[in-house]
């Protein structure tokens, strides 16, 4: 089974509340170094045979449609994942 | 300013209820041939300076304390990230 990766981002001007409280969370905790946190999503789709181009397009097609809000969000990648997803902190 | 990029996602054994509804939505709006969704997180921390190997560690301890939850997630990707996240649906 492979898998296609969408990732959206909040639109650079989009105020993103949820990245400001991870900041403040990161300098409470003592990490310091990082000037800005920003939050977005990220969708693993899994799909029936291989990842050709035509599946990237269906696949970019909704991610504008139904995977971000297109007035705040910016899909900023749409990629074929061969690995699983499971590099790191896997069970 | 660079940065670096976490990415996070619920375990596999972990349900995952906005997937499933994005998966029902995909098949609603005629896209087929997509078996499961899975919906995580991803994180830009904009760092001061260059992204060194302490930093990439000091990101990767502040992902497992703060940025995910590791009784329900893994930490799937954390890496530097060169180009600002905007390279496709940016303006």
């Amino acid at each position: 089974m492979a898998r296609v990766v969408v990732e959206v981002m909040p639109k650079p001007e989009i105020l993103d509340p949820q990245g400001k409280a991870i900041s403040s969370g990161l300098t409470r905790l003592g990490f310091d170094g990082f000037t800005d946190v920003r939050q977005g999503k990220r969708f693993e789709l899994t799909v029936e045979g291989e990842v050709t181009d035509a599946v990237l397009t269906e696949v970019r097609d909704a991610a504008e449609k139904l995977l971000s809000n297109p007035v705040i969000e910016n899909v900023v990648a749409v990629r074929a994942e061969e690995d699983p997803g499971t590099e790191a902190g896997a069970r």
